[in-house]
């Protein structure tokens, strides 16, 4: 049963006979906006301009993580992003500090005004990374995880579910068809990379699921160059391509010594590289009839 | 920390850098043997037998689960499968009958002497479905849910791991890792098909994958050809072909009447065809030096 | 043994170590410009302005090929594309009207000014396309066809060589070298999409190739929309993120009445659609620095 | 036009609906038998022998050629491969010895007995390779090269088309209607492996297309391990387990020093190792109603 949407809007798109009757695009007269943080500082997504969340991929200490803050800020972004809890492929890797990654990502909030996105891993730790979160983070790993995407259905905070690597895009909209329907309207979609035969590049960064998404539902739809190539040097083109497709977002990976990162540093841009990217954002933005 | 495996064990693998110390085929003198049941029941995976695992994607009913483990215990097949929790991509499709199918699967277990694999999907749910089951099944959508995996390798049962569909054999392997690092050396690992280009079946069933595995691990290695394929006329030729390629079993779904199944029917064998299905694969399992 | 650069040239690349010594960007000091056509006409690809070529996937009429050019034409375009020889998935579809096709193509030029671009498809073809074609056009499907890559090398016209489906970027530009290494140095890369597990468009555009190639080649590359997606609605978006990736130029299919195509129609932009693709793609080349 | 089969088989298929006539299953009442080569070494695909082609990825030498040619006699395969034309990824790399080549595998097949399957990489050439070998190898890379096939349907000699990488199974069989529509009905199809995400191998040979290709058409199918796995010690597992899943010959690389082989060393079996395959694959070809 729906409760973020009237029974006649879910009405409406089912007669349609869409799948995901909540998420389709007939289900809303107009686009959804998510708001993410509270006060003045707060964003929002799904209208003219296209937020840039910045920061580390993973907290690794409030030095780092008050750098990387610092330069989101400095730049321009408007979202801090930054894992406590890190989704590893092997059991030996650096796993995130947990609860103390979240309390620092609070302090970084509290330092900076950015509004705080981070990854929730487990329907269990949902209402503790909700306390100090600003939007819930459900990671490419995670996108089918139907407890995870129910519990966060019912966190009250936004989602931002990441699509997973071999995930159509009629999937990505099934899963959050599973957020919506637990009853929490606030659901921001992301493209990070598509897995293909193509070594070059860690993934494929279908940026046409992008216009697709724009056209199939109401929700949001961001885009990640970071995950999306695995390369630094392609992060700027990308994200440029992405706000041209129509991104109404842009997440990005920023630490103060990317070559010292213990976690994805070969695509996390410097402090410079950052303010570069938003300065042409901001150019590609205008030409497409937005604003960064 | 291991408590599976002696750390001279663990040592020795590692030393020889593998990512994997604990899963990988250097860490044993020998192949690692899994029990799954007690008893006269109990069926080991991993030796010169192949054991196939049938039953129905999904307990549906006591009439149907009943048909479906007397047609399996007919045919031949050692152990009883079926979905109690079922990972559904839409929040509208059949989501399993939870508990009440766990029930129905013991029940089952006590009619006919089959052991019952059965999956788990959340973290929360493993002591009860090791309450019921004799081993837990991870499946593809969660083969890194690192929750799940940690919580499966401390529960007490056997585990077999699915391969994700868009996996490789390495984030198996690493995906096993976890299960091992947290104490349970029992770990079936299953090839269950990849995610390609290709739109005749389902996935691609990748048994280059089983052979693969079979010298990258001490671990059992079986095949899933019913997901693999998605159509039920592929799935006898590839069960033998599995058998031929080094499996050391196979999961099949059966139901008593396909065409009425709730999920996963064009894919499911009649009972007269899994008869069909355990004669042939004798006699190809002893021409590769095994039995079934 | 390479006539187009200089042994100088072509050593210090080679000593880099370059697989594809010719192609490598560390082979020249700076970027390649292509040439097409002739006079006032002409057009070159790998300067600041991004051309634009668009024309009917296959030339069926005369009264069609004279719509799309004129269309073509008034939109803005500065190159008419057209196939008159096509290469089809099954030999029951239309073929093309050869060399007809090319007498076609060669009155369109007369009649508009724009240089013709067309698919060769044999190497005992060359020279007769070469008669009539500014360009010579070689296909997704045979980018390794190893005798045409080098006919096409010894052909005096420039190349526009599209990816394979399933090719690696390094095998791209290994393809190109073929050309180089017989000779001809005139040589344009297009991104087409690649082949993938989505099904929602025919194929997944890789605008990280684009931006990729850019760097490791100092050969032009431009980016196909309409192959790359499938779908008429996610043309004009696509090709807005090409140029904002970096493309040197882009290849879309336009047709008087796309309903009514002999092949491609439902990727096929309407002349009105062409003439908004253009307009706004002359504001995004502008945010990036580039014109149309 | 069709000329190789009678106008009412043909009618019946097309009646049908089916993309591919000619090929389609319901196009004749049997299996198409082919027949390779003359006399009493003639060797016939699709009865219930399963034939094996064994022999070097590239002619070398005579030397090389012979020492592989009398290892494949010895170990029981009953058609001798090898490249005299190859088609290379790169232009550096060694392309074959030419005609030269073809001279070579002429005398090794008067020396043993075998008759001889090499590839045409063009049209033009098919003349000369039909008057030196037995039957005319289509690689996978010019699966979709119309001019190659239609010239190949009016050759006179068997066929042997091998899927492309990014090829379907309709893909495939559009091609092979290409040759019988041209007056050729003697083809027998080849999975050899399709490009996937998976590192661990150079290709994924999806034998679920081996099983489906029966279903589909009349034609035989074989299987290449070789190319379909790239590594010499998956070639004997998945050779037995194309023979379970109901291919119809076996081509597979063998080379007397494959450490110094001038390509595809590491997937080239030494002759023991060939010895041993051919002594398996008889087990399990047994254990399916088939010999070696």
């Amino acid at each position: 049963m729906s409760r973020g949407r009237s029974e006649g809007e879910r009405t409406a798109a089912a007669a349609a006979g869409s799948p995901y009757p909540l998420a389709a695009r007939a289900a809303r007269a107009g686009r959804t906006v998510v708001d993410v943080g509270e006060g003045p500082g707060a964003v929002r997504f799904g209208e003219v301009p296209v937020p840039i969340i910045a920061g580390p991929c993973a907290v690794e200490s409030w030095e780092q993580l008050a750098a990387a803050a610092s330069a989101a800020r400095t730049a321009g972004a408007r979202l801090l992003r930054g894992g406590a809890f890190k989704p590893r492929t092997s059991p030996y890797a650096f796993q995130g500090l947990g609860e103390e990654g979240l309390r620092l990502l609070a302090r970084a909030r509290a330092a900076t005004g950015l509004p705080v996105v981070t990854e929730v891993m487990t329907a269990g730790a949902v209402a503790m990374v909700a306390e100090y979160a600003d939007a819930l983070q459900i990671g490419a790993r995670n996108m089918q995880n139907t407890d995870l995407l129910r519990a966060c259905g019912r966190a009250g905070r936004p989602v931002l579910l990441k699509r997973g690597p071999a995930a159509t895009v009629e999937e990505l909209l099934l899963a959050a068809e599973y957020v919506l329907e637990a009853g929490n309207p606030r659901v921001i979609l992301c493209e990070r990379g598509i897995r293909t035969f193509e070594p070059a590049t860690r993934n494929t960064l279908d940026l046409s699921a992008v216009a697709l998404l724009r056209e199939l539902t109401h929700l949001p739809v961001i885009a990640d160059p970071s995950h999306g190539t695995g390369r630094r040097d392609l992060v700027v083109p990308m994200a440029l391509a992405a706000i041209a497709a129509g991104a109404d977002g842009l997440l990005v990976e920023v630490h103060p010594d990317p070559d010292q990162a213990l976690s994805d540093g070969p695509q996390s841009l410097t402090p410079a590289q950052l303010q570069d990217l938003v300065t042409r954002a901001r150019a590609v933005a205008g030409a497409v009839g937005r604003t960064v």
